[in-house]
């Protein structure tokens, strides 16, 4: 154990992972404190925090939820930040790991910017390498900083990764639940409506990310980000469907040997293990009883049923920018088939053409700083909403 | 890699595993050499064996054995040693690292020398825990060598616990493929023959190590290596039935998180690993496809149809020496069976009953050195004689 407490700053700590992570800090004060926090529009729930965990610095969105955090706090109150730059301070500020747990594109800037600052990173945001895994890994590479996964997948890897040589690696293996549709035909997928696509079997999450299981396209975007974190080349990460989520993923050797990640789904594990890397903190959850849970199961991923599994390797192919576009794309997409304007089906055709777009307007296309993501981005969202706009409301 | 090949001195290279570690030799020259080798009455493999790898030194068993191999190797024969002696001359011969493959007893002295010649030992001779495990864990401890498993199940805990610190071990799980009568009833069991008994579903094994699979007697062995082999009280040694043998076992940590090494049987993957750690030897087998296999399958042991198991924690309970009591009582009694003397069922009866005398004979008793072993080895035999000899041929 340190002898001090580990300064911890938290951008996003409102949501899911921040919340979690706070859990984690107060079940343990003599491990870890908080020295910063940053959260966007949750003020009542930010106010709450900053009582509790007395950051010496809080960003928030906007200047309206400065002001109301203020007089929340009154003279307790500590130096409050506004808006992107507040985030970046947050990121720059003294801590001994920044937890990057923000989500989407908002959170890659002060990431960076803690990655520049020497600050190690606990990974939440998955846009950070999704969008921006090129220039990101040259970051972390130049300023000598630990980027710890925090998604059970990634954790797995990270997991089974210890202690052994990285030549010595011949695949990851991600798993995927398969998501609701993993069963059903092409056909009935062509059919399937909202509600069906945003009943998850194992993992309560967001409506976003929910979609992007039922699409494999989370798994293909999770290829992405391994493929960054683990800096191997894209042919040696595979997917494999293990519908019971228990296996979190594996690594396989040169020498034949398969090392397995394996736990009942819960965030706080993942957490947990970037937060006290290379020790482990005793949680207290409930034990996995393999016995109990009797069968796991594996199947190959139908890349045919589900193509956004093959668009992130075409991206990883294609351009260090090609994963950003096809990252905005699929939000883009994916938004259109909640708001009911479009079929399952067309999320993947949409993100399809909108990377065949970016291969023949800006293929090879580079990420030397953050305005390439941002540009590579907003590509993404205008093609894919001109697409939307060709094809029509096609519901 | 190493820039001179590391000097291997192999205990039993005629056997299984002596053979297939000659085989990883060979397809790496350039990491290993020979440096001494030791046989029992294999005359014609051994001499084969010399003529390839040229040791410095060979042992085998007995006079004649040794002038059958000077004639068939002619003036380059190296020294040849032999008996009990030379076994230990081969243990103490210079090398870095000393594979210990020979079966039962006789493996313990040279075993015993090598650690404290100070060679690193791959330890596949399952007597040398089973019988002697406080006295070779004092004697690892003294002398700073380490001990490599090379068996499939504590390979996998060895590979699951690298990069972890052991006080976050919360339990060891051994997986247990149940054997050929793990779907049979008590009654059916009871009068299973030894054809039957011999029907191992995953791998191929002499018959002792068949039965002992079948009783789950085998596996009540490796739970006390295990408890040796990785210093961890028997409590926090587990066991799970896998019929498929894919997962070689699981370690839980105290955060929830579980770590489990997979992969095709194949005795030369722990071979590997025991010989190239901490790298990996690129062995080109066949790769494990979880898809291909599709289901993985858990159960809880039946330590009541297989009352074997609990004698196995019952001797790590009475003393130092009950382990070797029972292993002793455990040869006498599946070699009765084998040889259609007793039911299957008398295999645990007598193995119970030994042990039972054990704790009100000698209970607490110590292991102060060789002798102390070998002596508890010869009360288990005796009484399991007597224990034969008293309830007649039950068959």
């Amino acid at each position: 154990m340190a002898s001090a407490p580990r300064a911890l700053a938290i951008l996003g700590s409102t949501g899911s992972v921040g919340e979690q992570t706070l859990a984690v800090v107060e079940r343990f004060p003599e491990r870890y404190r908080v020295s910063a926090l940053a959260a966007g529009r949750r003020i009542e729930k930010l106010a709450e925090q900053v009582r509790r965990f007395r950051p010496e610095l809080v960003a928030v969105a906007e200047e309206a939820g400065a002001r109301e955090l203020a007089a929340r706090l009154g003279p307790a109150a500590p130096p409050i930040a506004v808006g992107p730059e507040g985030l970046v301070r947050v990121g720059e500020h003294a801590s001994e790991l920044v937890v990057s747990a923000l989500v989407g594109a908002v959170g890659l800037a002060p990431t960076l910017a803690a990655i520049r600052a020497g600050r190690d990173i606990a990974l939440a945001n998955k846009e950070v390498l999704v969008m921006a895994g090129a220039l990101v890994l040259r970051e972390v590479r130049a300023h000598g900083v630990s980027l710890l996964p925090v998604d059970s997948e990634h954790s797995a890897i990270f997991q089974a990764l210890a202690g052994q040589r990285r030549e010595d690696v011949a695949r990851l293996v991600l798993t995927a639940s398969g998501g609701p549709f993993r069963t059903w035909s092409e056909r009935e997928i062509a059919g399937a409506t909202v509600e069906q696509a945003l009943r998850h079997p194992n993992w309560d999450m967001g409506p976003k990310i929910t979609i992007d299981s039922a699409t494999l396209m989370n798994k293909g975007l999770e290829v992405i980000e391994a493929r960054w974190l683990f800096d191997v080349p894209p042919e040696q990460v595979d997917v494999v469907v293990h519908p019971q989520s228990i296996v979190h993923s594996l690594v396989e050797f040169v020498d034949g040997s398969v090392l397995a990640q394996l736990g009942l789904p819960d965030m706080r594990v993942p957490i947990a293990v970037a937060l006290a890397h290379p020790e482990r903190l005793p949680l207290e959850l409930p034990r996995l009883d393999l016995a109990a849970i009797g069968q796991l199961s594996f199947e190959v991923p139908d890349r045919k049923r589900f193509p956004c599994l093959d668009l992130a390797y075409a991206a990883l192919a294609l351009s260090e920018a090609a994963p950003a576009v096809l990252n905005a794309a699929n939000e883009v997409s994916v938004a259109a088939f909640l708001a009911g304007r479009i079929a399952f089906p067309a999320i993947a055709a949409a993100n399809g053409a909108v990377l065949e777009a970016h291969a023949a307007q800006r293929g090879g296309a580079r990420l030397r700083d953050l305005d390439d993501v941002l540009e590579a981005d907003r590509f993404g969202r205008a093609e894919a909403e001109a697409w939307l706009a060709r094809s029509g409301e096609v519901r």
